[in-house]
This record gives structure tokens, sequence and C-alpha cells, in this order.
């Protein structure tokens, strides 16, 4: 068997490299690229998908796997190569399901989107792409229904980003969840807000990169196999296990959006560093799902990033870092700024509270779309109708509405919200575990020591990559099944601490 | 055969896909890639040559080909498709006559090799680099000899740099050349030397970069279609007709180092730049050759950028952007000093007086390793002596010695030099033909208009990229031959008054 093992490992390696580097031409595109580069990127981005994606189904590695699974099948479920085949299986099932010219299409149909989104949305100009998403709209439920007849048209999409979910258990998830936030948002924001005005004044944005990059090298973020550049939406990229990338944007009177985005894309970064360098170039060298990722962003960002014991390590920093914004602001109106809840437009910058509100809207939406029950034309006032309904406040035009987040111009409709709140969810269920391994914990990030807390969740989480399925990978991780119990415990304390609640 | 046409293109624009996939990862590891991503960047670059040659050679191709060359050949030399059935020919019958799998490993071995020089040069290291030139040595022989034989073992390598050249032919070229050149630098560098120190003050990076863009704006590089980043080495590369990139280099105490070397690219990119965009993703959408290309990143640098004409326009701009260091400095101190001529060591830095004898060291130090009668670990030793009697001096290490130029680090070892030269040729010759079309653009260049003479170069010569042959392109732009006397005039005119000969 190890003569086939090592022809499959070649030959995925070869759609792993195709892959890897059409994200290099995607990072290219997002950062760097000059506006004449754009058809030819986006062609060029289509002919590396299609390949990749003839490369991962072609007949001989259909061949290799009909041979290779029934050994796999009777290894030990701890064996690495016996993982290696039953998850080059799963995705060799779905990926040959998708004709590559329909991938081809599909990424060259989004490259275009993409670059017609840079432009329309600082110029509130919904109408310059609403034909494209139309016709994402239409490859997206072509795209789902290569997957067969489902429950609902949007699980396939689901369980491609999200292993093992589907619309009704992520709707199991998100009503208690809901039914939890929807009053503790409206208790926090009867009470006054928290004066959050030491965060809106002039970060020059050169000062903002250097102080990042600075909590971010001592979080554990490895510049040597790294580096960050600017975006219009901030993402992480994996090129290898040796090169991942980080992408960030600023804002010169607003300090909060710049660092804690840098915040959280190191949080990915991090996880897809920490995969066992022995898979590299397989499929198992990455993050395990949308959510598990997620779970390690918002776990940096929020559960470490916006905690107290956190800033009273790096607070000091700060101050030196910006004596004249911060030197006359003391600790407690910093982190009651970072952590100020309200109803806001954008969810990038919402706070940890009313921040799954935000995803649920987009989640049913989505939904809505794919079910033909909203039409894209309608998709604008149907953004501001949710908003009114479930945050009290409309966007004054579409730019902080339905044109603010990327998805849905870079990528196909379904599928790319739920994670999020999958990995709220688990993010403090996660630091829970870790905790429970390391009591001090909590004490070493006050001192500004992440060392325990990285490897733990390097040694238990980050080197299995996708060695496991997700929900196995959560029992082994968590000792249980995904629950919002803890997450629910976490917000409770920290906001009822912080409003006396 | 519109159809089959149609087919052709298709299929080559795969390759032609691939490959500029391949020039951005190159592009970004030799500008932002973290060391980490060094490996598997090489594997990726690797991947993608092989599989472009794979696409460019494919049986669907040659099939193709059997039946358009006859139809090509009867058609207009001047039909845009069948230039494209032909050249696409003879692009075909080189590559099939390398294996895939070899070009694969050539490929992997130079990125490896190239990073290991990153290294090696500051640390004048050239012992870390050594075994890794052996191999190249050895891999560019065997690439040689997949052509069959051929009078100098260089033949099949220079061809494919400089379509139509061989060892033998330069050698006629190079050997009257060197007979002018020899007694002109002795003559010059008698007299006492140009007096070069407005040029060797501080230099701040950030402003030579500003100054350098300005300058290369007026000239007619199109930021929208092109970008300028740092990197070890400076080179021009192509990813579309609309996206043609510089990179650059500065010295902070020496202003002419990264400014002529701006100005160069630019040549470079605006030769790409002006190719037929109907040509895009054909094998006809770049330059003509090695030669052709140098003509016109030397014909900016140097004819025009070194001209007394382009300082009497661009020295006020000069002294407004570098007042402390230019202000007191007159015109004709400053183009002395552009122009100073002395006996150095650095070819990229070399006065255009005896910049060719560093070329025709490197050459036939290429031809003596490829004949096996120069052993790798012989090369610093030869590469020292050389200039020891060809230009009088010894650098102290390697560092300005056999480290100093990427080429063998970044490609193999033959035919990479003599296109320098051939393009100092033509850089007059040409100059020359658009000066007989519009005799007023000497004045023009004077005032900062570049347009008649950009233009003039663009519909007469970039348009065509690889349509013609290059001696047919030759004659067509400048009506004659390649011929030297043009260029030594050049020299004995723009030098004899300078040196009062």
């Amino acid at each position: 068997m190890q003569e086939q093992l090592a022809d499959l490992k070649e030959k995925i390696g070869v759609a792993q490299d195709l892959a890897y580097a059409g994200a290099v031409l995607n990072w290219d595109q997002s950062t760097y690229m000059p506006n004449g580069g754009a058809e030819a990127r986006g062609r060029q981005m289509a002919t590396l998908s299609r390949l990749a994606h003839e490369h991962a189904t072609s007949a001989e590695v259909g061949r290799l796997l009909d041979k290779l699974v029934p050994w796999a099948e009777q290894q030990d479920p701890d064996s690495d190569d016996a993982a290696l085949v039953l998850v080059t299986k799963r995705d060799y099932d779905q990926a040959v399901r998708v004709p590559s010219e329909f991938i081809a299409e599909l990424y060259s149909h989004i490259a275009k989107t993409y670059t017609a989104w840079t432009q329309a949305r600082p110029n509130n100009d919904f109408a310059s792409v609403a034909p494209l998403l139309e016709k994402t709209l239409d490859l997206s439920r072509r795209y789902a229904e290569f997957f067969g007849p489902s429950e609902h048209i949007a699980d396939p999409l689901i369980d491609l980003a999200d292993q093992g979910m589907t619309v009704a258990k992520i709707r199991e998830i998100f009503g208690p969840l809901r039914e939890q936030l929807v009053p503790l948002v409206k208790t926090i924001t009867e009470q006054p807000a928290a004066d959050d005005s030491c965060l809106l004044q002039h970060y020059p944005e050169a000062e903002q990169l250097a102080f990042g990059e600075s909590l971010i090298r001592e979080i554990g973020y490895d510049f040597e196999r790294g580096r960050q550049d600017k975006t219009h939406h901030p993402f992480m990229t994996k090129f290898s296990i040796g090169d991942v990338r980080i992408t960030t944007r600023f804002r010169d009177n607003d300090l909060s959006d710049g660092l804690f985005s840098t915040i959280h894309e190191t949080g990915h970064a991090v996880y897809e560093l920490g995969v066992n360098p022995a898979y590299e170039n397989t499929p198992l060298a990455s993050g395990a799902s949308a959510g598990t990722h997620e779970s390690q962003s918002r776990l940096w960002e929020n559960v470490v990033g916006r905690s107290r014991a956190f800033w009273q390590y790096a607070y000091p920093k700060a101050q030196a870092a910006f004596p004249s914004q911060l030197g006359n602001v003391d600790l407690e109106t910093f982190y009651r700024a970072i952590n100020k809840v309200q109803r806001s437009l954008v969810r990038t910058d919402s706070d940890e509270v009313t921040y799954n509100l935000h995803v649920m809207i987009r989640f049913d939406l989505e939904l809505a779309l794919l079910e033909g029950k909203l039409a894209i034309r309608d998709l604008p006032e149907a953004w501001h109708e949710r908003y009114r309904s479930d945050l009290g406040i409309t966007a004054p035009d579409d730019r902080d509405g339905v044109l603010q987040d990327v998805h849905w111009y870079g990528g196909i409709i379904g599928g790319s919200f739920q994670g999020y709140t999958l990995g709220n969810i688990l993010s403090a269920q996660i630091f829970d575990a870790a905790v429970k391994a390391n009591p001090s914990i909590p004490t070493e990030i006050s001192q500004g020591q992440f060392a325990n807390l990285h490897n733990w969740l390097k040694s238990n989480m980050y080197v299995y990559g996708r060695k496991y399925s997700v929900p196995t990978l959560i029992r082994k991780v968590t000792g249980q099944d995904l629950s919002i119990e803890p997450y629910i415990r976490y917000l409770r304390t920290k906001y009822g601490e912080l409003y006396s609640l």
C-alpha cells in the first residue's frame, strides 16, 4: 500500500500546489495588483481552480482511492496515513460531483464580481453589482444541486464549510442562542453606553501597524513564516505551512478596527501555522472547518484580546505607543471602551454580545435568496428591514448595508456566515478546556505569557489539521460535543461584571 | 481553420495562464515572501512550470499545429493568425525536445539556488552556492543537449534567448566592438576622472522612490497597469498586458543606482505594455528576444535617460526633489557625473563605455563553463583574473565578483548575457531610426515630451510582440540588419564631446 500511498500524495500534491498558487494570485489581487491586471487575473485564477479540480478528481486518484480506502478503513483511526486517505476520499467524492468547467466559470465570475465590489462599495453602487450577484446566486444554486437532493438547498454548501452541519441543526443552535442574546442586548443597551471616545481619536496608520504587529508577535505569530499587508477586507491566507499571511485595514480615527482585526486574523494564522508539518501539501494541512477556524480567530481576538487580563499586560504598551491619545486614559476606561455594547451597523466592528445577531441576519437572508423567497433586487431593502427589526437601526446607505461584507462578492452565496457564530460558541468552549488543563492561563495572560495557551491549543487542536472530522475534533479538544453553554456563561460573566447585571 | 485556431488559442492559453501564475509566484518570492515559504514555493513553481510545459507540448497542440501550419504558411506574412500559428509551432518544436520532468527538476533547483544566493551574496559565501551551481551547470548542459548536436553547446541556449544567434555570430559582433571599445576606454580613463561626488551623497530611499516614479510616469509608464516594488536584483515581470511590474533597489548613498535601474526596468515594461492587446495570452504577447528587450531598457536608460537633452528638462526637477544635495550643483556637473567613465566592478552600475566589457567577461566565462574548460570551483578566481586583465581592477571579494549577478543563480548558465550587448547595439540603431522618422525627438526630449518617441517605438516595434522573427523585426524597425556602426557612432559622439576627444 505504501507505493499507492506515495503515488496518491504526489497526485494530490499537484492539486494542492495549484490551489496554493491560486491563493497567491488571490492575495496579490487583494493587496498589490494594479487595476489593469484584473481581467487576466480572473482568467488565470479560473484556470488554476479548474486544473486543481481536475487533478484532485482525476481517474488515477479515483483508482488509487479505490485501492487505499478499504485498507485505510481497517487502520487505527489515529493513523495519519489512514486519515489522509479518508479525508482525500471525502474531498474527492464531493469534488467529482462538480464539473471542472463549472469550477472555472464560477471562479472567473467570482474574480470579476470581487473587482466590481471593490469599486461598488466606496461608490455606494449596489446596482452595479446586482446583475453579477444574480449570476452568483444562480451559480450557487447550481453548485448546491450537484450534490443531489437535500433537506434544504443550502445544506451541501453549509457542509462544505462546516462538516456535519445542516440548516436544521444550525437552527437548533441559533434558536436558543438568540433567545439568550436578545434580552441580554436589551438589558445592556438600556444602560448608559460605555465611553469609547479614547478609541475614536487620530491614530496614525503606521503607528497602528507597528503596535498591532508588536502584540501579535507576543501572541506567537511568526513573521519568518508570515507577513501582514493592507487590503479592503482583512483575511488570512496560506501558501504553505511556512507561509501563512494576514491582511488588515486601518481607520485613522479608530484604534479598535485595525487592532482587533489584526489579532483576529492572527488567530486564524496561528491555527494554520500549528498544523503538523508532516501534513504539508496534503488535504490534511489546513484548519478543520469554518467554525473551528473562527473559534481560534475569536478566541484570540475576544476571549484573550478583549479580556481585562490581556490589557493588564498590554495597556502600558498601548499607552507608550500612543501617549498623546491614551496617556491620560485609565485601563478600566479603555477596557470598557473596547467592550462597548451597542446596536451597530458593521458586523466586523460589532461587540461580542450583538455580533451573532449580525450573523443570523446574513444567515437568514442567504437562505431566503437560495430558497427563491428573496430576489437580489430586494436584498438591500431586506437588509435594512432586518437591521431595523433585529437591531433597531438602519444604515444610511448600502455601503454599511448589503455592500458591507466581501463574502457574497468574493465567493458563493450559501454557507458563508454560520461559521462565525459556531466559532464564537466554540471559542469559549475551547478556552474553557485549555484553562481546565492549565488553570494558570488567565494569570499568565495578565503577564503577557501566551506560550502555555498557544502550545495547548497547538498540541490539542492545531496540529491535527483536518485529520479528524469536525465533531470528533471538538470532542477531542473539549471532551464534549458543541454546546452553547460555555459561551453563554462567558458572555454573562464578562458583561454581567461590566454592566453590574 | 477558424475552429482549430480557436482551439489552439484556448489550449496554449492555459499554458500561458500557468506561466503567468508562475511569474506571480516568482515576483512574490523576490519581493514579499517570508523565508519560511521558500521550500514550498520552489515546489509550487516547479509544478507550474512542468504543467505549463505539458500543456504547451500536449498531443492535442501537436495535432492542431499539424493541421494549422500548412495553412499558416500560405497566408500573408503580416497575418496575425498565421504568425500565432508559426510562433507557437517554433515554441512547440523547442519545448517538445525537453521532458516536462526535466523542467520541473530545473525550476525546483533554480528556486532553491536563488534563495541560497540571496543569503550567499551578503555573506560573501560562494562556497555555499558552489554545489548548487555545479548542478545548474550540469542541468544547463543537459538542457542544451536536448536540442541535439550544435556547433557550440551554448548555441541552443543562446537561440532560446536571442533567436537566430550563435556563439560564432556573436563573436563576429563582439570582436569588432571590443576592438573599438578597448582603445576608447583607454583614452578616456587616461584623462582626469569626472567628479561624481554630487551623486554620492545621502539620498533618502523614500525620496529616491518618489523622484524615480515621477520621471517614469512622464516617460509613459502607466501605474494603472503596473507597479514598482523593492527586491534584491531589479527586474521587470509581466502577468498580462494590463499588469507589467518593475522592481528596484536603492542605495541611500548613491542616487544613480536606483534612478537608472528604475528607468532601465521601465524601458522593459513599456515594451511589454505596448504589445498589441489582441495578442493577450498568446505566445505573441511578449517582447521578441533578450536583445530587443534590452534595446528598449537601454534606450530609455541611456540614450534618453543619460542624455543632456533629458536632463535639460529633468534636472530642475531633480534639484527641486533634492535641494540640499543638488541645489548648488550645475547641470553640466550632474551630466558629467551620470556619464562618468571608469573601470569598475559592478556591471549594472557601470558606464556605457565599459559596460560591454563586463558583458563579454560573463559571456566568455559562461562558454568556458559549458565547454568544461572551467570548473565551478575555479570560477571566482577566473572572474577576478578577467577583471584584472580586461578592466585592470579586482573585486575585494566575491560579493562584487562572481556573486554579483543573479543570472546563474536564478536561471541556467548559457545565453544569459549576450542580450545585454546586443541590446546596447540595437538601442542606438533603433533610436536613430526613430529620430530619422521624427527629427524633432531630441528637442522634444529636452522639453519633457516623450509621446512622439514612445508612440513611434510602440507602433513600429512594441505592438508586434513576437509576431516577426528577430532579424525581420530589426529590419522592419530600422530598415537594416543589426549593425554596430550606429552604436559606435553614438558612443564616439557623446563621449568625444564629453572628453574632447
